[in-house]
């Protein structure tokens, strides 16, 4: 971020009226040298919580994951501070109340996704720094951008307005869960407490932090984002009425039927024969198409990202369909999704082993778009097998929820566009990420917010091996730790306004 | 086994008139009474063979396990001992030299199938004693049953006729490998040297110790088995040049294609619609119909077996098409299959998580029957494939071998119809083991010996959890451990008439 893009004034004077305290002043170069002084200790901070890994999926780190996201909260002045427990993991609650007229709600999650360390190039927990031609130093670690690394620059950025002698222009109520990465079941009974609700009720909106910038620096304003069912299906001898209970030598198969074979065969009703297009009976009726201003959004954002870094960022050659990369996005922003995220039965070690598998599990993703909702493509994904002879098959709803949309004119997307463009950085609008978070806990009835994504900054490796998130940049288009932190910093004066 | 089945005498004035040394004498009394005697020592030597797993899959317990072997073998006194490097993972080749007219072949292998400790009652490799109502003292563990404890009462049996001062009344070749459980791809580098060859031509046949009786006592005399291919089948964005080359985050599925899915409808072109019958071009050509000989022993079967144990063995309710149980049989017997083994892509851990994996892996096995063979069959799976477009999932075939099949006239056949006959068990005829074994390379070209499997005793859960092999039986109908041994003895006897 250019220095020059934060030189912006007009807040100093905007002084409340009425208030009982005199309202935050915006002095950037107070508030960026703090960040600068602040920057090792915050790095120091941002690796001591990689080290502590809260994965729900295995049941790893609860509930030190909950008390290490508090502790940080009280860190940096949240006055309440309370963990709230559900029937899955723990959530956090926390309240700052900085005696400002507005109120601004973050959504944290202090879970992170799954690795298997033998995958990564540098300890996943360790949170080394590594330099990165082109980048500058990374810190490499699961959660680095996913999303401790924003995380901490929204830390950061509270710490130094209070660092900087300056006091922070908008009260903050913040809600931090440990599910996300299972789909959050259990959000509803964080958000949804009386306490919880009244806070949040006063709030402008609700961000979460990201680090937003692609390679080239590009800042995608989202306005919403798919919704999603995670499932598994599980094929076995014992529900099915055939095949064997246990696994059984796999000679038998001559008289014997095979759950692992009756699992692929329904699978393979799901989607199209190229396995792109969902083939659920039902599912997507409910897909609302593009709209002529998001088709318009989309071209825009078509023409203004660089391909080739897309493609090489996933190790892909060919779009779906071999489809230009205007359409391709379209289709991103457009489509439902079927994706196969596991499959596993019988042996799955080095070499072979002749067994018959009792069981066959595959783990699926369905990814949903406005209108559909996760009810109504879960009931479609099961009158579907049943339809099909292959009502046995177990469909186990893991998490999920359905697509939130928030609308281009709230002050919590304007607020963004303005502190992105006093960066220099021309804001892409962008349908909806096609990735999911349960936004539809704010946006839905009865809170009814505006809920998105914010902060600049730069990462990727989300859910993969090697996930980063970018320190200190020497590339001038992107920016470190210190920029995303300014970045909220900026966001929260201009919330305030 | 009952007692009085052993009490022949013949033999013991058959001498050989021109034989350098006396032919040796059968005293069954004399040989029993050793057997008991020894019997802890060798319940003994089992455990420790049970406790050194050699497993080729994970490539464990080499070479400690063609050494354990050799040892073992020069214990109960073959003169010629030697371990033979492949390829692969070490054979070995043994003789005995009784001075006796007649030389019998014995195929042993010394590896076994991998296993999930987790899933055992008794850790797979403490070789734990533990008493099972309705049979007795069994013991756990991998291998126990297929193939170290069938193959402890034949060196046992050895042990026991120079321990009761009698002498082998045959030669013995023995020919040992140890990647038995991965189809034996390197069988051919031990069997094919000419030493072996030379040895293997004066064998009157091979056989492989097995614990031959089922539940009920009853003894099969199979006369040949199926062939095998097993092989992995990979689909991968690399080679298919779609989907990604890592695993990327699950919501651009909209946008890329997926190696998973791509594998799933591959697959599903393999067999009917029902999982049972190969639909793959070609496969089946060549598979022989039963003869009507064929047919008649499987009737003969059939009444004989108790299918309610075979079904409360396996873990079955129903067989394939709710086939009688002649029939089911038939079908074991006459038809080729593919078998899924197991199925692994992206994430196989609990719950959930958001990728689309970059490759997706089936391991398969195909069973042949006569006359198809394992190269024809492997080319007919390719070209299926590539027919249909999937010509990029990479085929590797890991291990297997055609079919194999030995005339019930063969003097290694009737001598174990002999044998069994005397014991008071009528023994079953059975076109063919649905399991395999490389039988092949003693009954093709150019030894064109005749092979099988014989042995009394029981065990169960060959590949799976629990393996057992009985060592003191409570049940009138099944031998034990020194009952398994006392029936290689006699069948020594009966082999060298």
């Amino acid at each position: 971020m250019q220095s020059r893009a934060f030189l912006f004034t007009a807040i100093a004077t905007a002084v409340l009226a009425s208030g009982p305290v005199a309202a935050a002043e915006f002095e950037p170069a107070a508030i960026k040298a703090q960040i600068a002084r602040q920057h090792d200790g915050m790095v120091k901070r941002l690796q001591e919580w990689i080290g502590q890994a809260a994965i729900a999926a295995e049941n790893r780190g609860y509930p030190e994951g909950a008390e290490h996201m508090a502790r940080l909260l009280r860190e940096v002045g949240f006055q309440h501070v309370a963990r709230i427990d559900t029937d899955g993991k723990p959530g956090v609650f926390a309240m700052l109340d900085a005696g400002a007229p507005k109120t601004v709600g973050l959504y944290f999650m202090y879970d992170v996704k799954q690795f298997d360390a033998k995958e990564w190039t540098s300890p996943p927990l360790e949170a080394a720094l590594v330099d990165r031609p082109g980048l500058g130093r990374v810190i490499i670690g699961r959660g680095a951008v996913n999303q401790k690394g924003p995380q901490m620059a929204v830390l950061a950025a509270i710490d130094a307005i209070r660092g900087a002698g300056g006091k922070l222009p908008v009260n903050l109520v913040l809600v931090a869960e440990g599910e996300e990465e299972i789909g959050s079941p259990h959000i509803h009974q964080i958000v949804q407490r009386p306490e919880v609700q009244a806070a949040l009720a006063k709030c402008v909106g609700v961000f979460m932090p990201q680090a937003g910038q692609d390679l080239s620096g590009l800042v995608t304003v989202s306005l919403g984002a798919k919704g999603i069912i995670e499932c598994e299906l599980v094929a076995s001898g014992l529900a099915w009425g055939r095949g064997p209970t246990r696994d059984i030598h796999s000679s038998f198969k001559a008289m014997v039927d095979s759950p692992a074979w009756r699992l692929v065969q329904a699978l393979a009703t799901l989607v199209s024969a190229d396995g792109n297009t969902p083939a659920i009976d039902g599912f997507a009726d409910k897909a609302r198409a593009l709209s002529a201003e998001e088709k318009s959004m989309i071209a825009v954002a078509a023409r203004r990202r660089n391909e080739a870094q897309y493609k090489a960022l996933f190790g892909v050659r060919r779009w779906i369909d071999d489809l230009p990369f205007p359409q391709a996005l379209e289709r991103l922003e457009s489509q439902p999704t079927v994706n196969i995220e596991g499959l596993v039965a019988g042996y799955t070690g080095p070499g072979g082993k002749t067994i018959l598998p009792h069981q066959a599990v595959a783990k699926l993703d369905l990814r949903l778009v406005p209108d559909m909702t996760a009810k109504e493509a879960l009931a479609a994904l099961k009158a579907h097998l049943a339809k099909r002879g292959f009502g046995d098959i177990q469909v186990t709803m893991t998490g999920g929820y359905d697509p939130t949309s928030t609308p281009a004119s709230a002050r919590l997307i304007q607020a963004q566009i303005a502190v992105l463009k006093r960066a220099g950085i021309e804001p892409m609008l962008w349908p909806r990420t096609a990735g999911s978070y349960p936004g539809y806990i704010f946006t839905g009835a009865p809170l009814k917010l505006a809920s998105g994504h914010f902060g600049l900054g730069h990462g990727s490796g989300a859910h993969a091996p090697d996930e980063y998130y970018l320190i200190d940049s020497v590339n001038p288009k992107l920016q470190g730790l210190d920029g995303a932190t300014m970045s909220f910093v900026e966001y929260f004066f201009e919330l305030a306004k």
